[in-house]
């Protein structure tokens, strides 16, 4: 039985415990509030994040994360992509040294622009074959109550990559290997930016001819900055870059998506953080993939206009409307 | 002044006729059925496919379709697209010997398995630079609404393209060219089918994990059988693939996704085919496309899935389940 430590209990980490707990691993959840875990240990439900789903019993929660990091194999990664740095620093200690981390988080870190598993490599020293990352069209919600859905892992080494793909797989949870672990997570993080623009229009009135050319444009500007950083096309083409970008441009439950809808329908940003406990990670990730993007000299029109309307004060209608007629002649 | 003939008055024939207008075409609007020529001569309005949107006056609708096509430079195809031959074989000596025609219909004859330009070629013996499709992003009614709407026109021959692109480029509709025929007609004829597939697990109450995942195996499956007729990669990317795909999947508004909710919600085709009037190419295209790439050796497991269900009653449930836990190692 694989023991897995998972750090940090929101709506995905929790969720992705279940999964872990459901394909048999020996599961310790932390979280750092002393009443979610107990909630969680009283309950068997997470009240804050995932209420209503029942978490199975193979599954213990605990604010000690020595606790949860004792004897790990595999180490999940789940906490805001801005936090992870510090958070790492004071976990680093505690991490068992051969053990494989994953990483769940989708963001780009500001001011190094570095993806998450370049920061776990840098924090903890471990190599890159020891580090992966998970992505694909996984609305935490959807998993927690056991629809089917798939997912790719990204790892360079193989033989990780099958112990992690083992390690979560269940009935209703499907992973796919892929070494391409940029263009994994360059696609998770760019989606956040791209369903922030989504949500925008989708606030403004905009139907979803408007919504799909976004993705469609959205997806080539993950591409083209994907390529100089080295990834790998057909990544952007499956189910961790097409495939968590529809998810997450289409759905209800995508934090990124709401939160452009209510800048859409004339909330301030401000505004909308006081209205939302979760984090919108494209708020913050917008940035850093602007800031990637001019170090390689490639042009994000869509994430430059997000940029525009979350930090530098534009109005949201001229955004969408800039962005559908810009000029282009051939496609 | 460009005058133009569009020849099909459903909802997508009258939305161009109406875009045509409104980019400064003199436009002649053919409807079969005087009653419709009558309400849109008197209402300024399809009552029937179009309610509540007012069309241009420098559009004008006929019965005869000597009368529409009558000095047309541009000649549009907009009718349902297994009765495109019988028609064009009443039009074509009506039609204007050097007049471009333009296909709006995404759909693949059954028994020919050939593509709408096809036919047009074959029936009307132009050649297939006199021959454009259009195809991307374009539920009507958001159209029809002036929401904002990106397109492809797709012609082997640069000017005829150019024409195309002017003449019905407004300030809400942005036509891009392409010489990629093939690509963008066989994209608009499989989004049919993933759309019934997508409509069939939203019936079932799957979410938008599962539907991302089918447009993501979706597109996949379109561009490996695009590859083998000659298409380009790129156009499966572009606004006439993923765009018009997801448009499709997503919208309430798209009769083939609609159609396929009905059916995952437990009604037969024949029951759904009576409570609509409207046409679901998807259902009568599946089959044409599997024999299509039957014939090419390409394997396109949801599309044989649609055709199991719409034609030989395997149960929607089953189907869902089949698609989704395919084996399949590394992505």
């Amino acid at each position: 039985m694989t023991r897995a430590a998972v750090l940090g209990a929101g709506s995905w980490g929790t969720t992705f415990a279940k999964v872990l707990a459901d394909a048999g691993c020996d599961v310790r959840l932390h979280a750092r509030r002393p009443e979610l875990v107990q909630a969680i240990s009283d309950r068997r439900e997470n009240p804050d994040y995932l209420p209503g789903v029942r978490l199975p019993d193979r599954l213990r929660a605990t604010v000690d994360p020595a606790d949860a990091l004792d004897d790990a194999e595999v180490v999940v990664l789940a906490v805001p992509s801005q936090t992870l740095r510090g958070n790492l620093t004071v976990w680093r200690e505690l991490l068992p040294p051969d053990a494989t981390l994953l990483s769940l988080m989708k963001g780009i870190e500001l001011g190094s622009t570095k993806r998450m598993s370049e920061v776990i490599c840098e924090v903890t020293g471990s190599g890159t074959g020891q580090v992966a990352a998970l992505s694909g069209p996984n609305l935490a919600r959807e998993i927690a109550e056991e629809q089917p859905a798939a997912t790719v892992i990204a790892c360079s080494d193989p033989d990780r990559a099958a112990v992690l793909q083992a390690a979560c797989h269940t009935r209703y949870f499907r992973p796919y290997t892929n070494p391409d672990v940029v263009g994994c997570e360059l696609g998770g993080a760019v989606k956040n930016v791209i369903a922030l623009a989504a949500g925008i229009a989708e606030g403004l009135g905009f139907g979803d001819n408007t919504r799909a050319s976004l993705i469609t444009r959205g997806l080539a500007e993950t591409a083209r900055l994907g390529l100089v950083l080295g990834a790998e096309l057909t990544t952007f083409a499956g189910l961790a870059g097409l495939g968590d970008l529809v998810a997450t441009c289409s759905s209800p439950l995508s934090r990124n998506r709401t939160f452009g809808e209510k800048l859409g329908r004339g909330m301030t940003v401000e505004e909308v953080q006081q209205s939302t406990r979760q984090t919108a990670e494209g708020v913050k990730s917008c940035r850093s993939v602007l800031d990637l993007a001019r170090a390689h000299g490639i042009d994000v029109p869509i994430t430059e206009a997000v940029v525009r309307v979350c930090h530098e004060g534009e109005a949201p209608a001229q955004m969408v409307r800039e962005i559908m007629s810009r000029e282009a002649k051939p496609e």
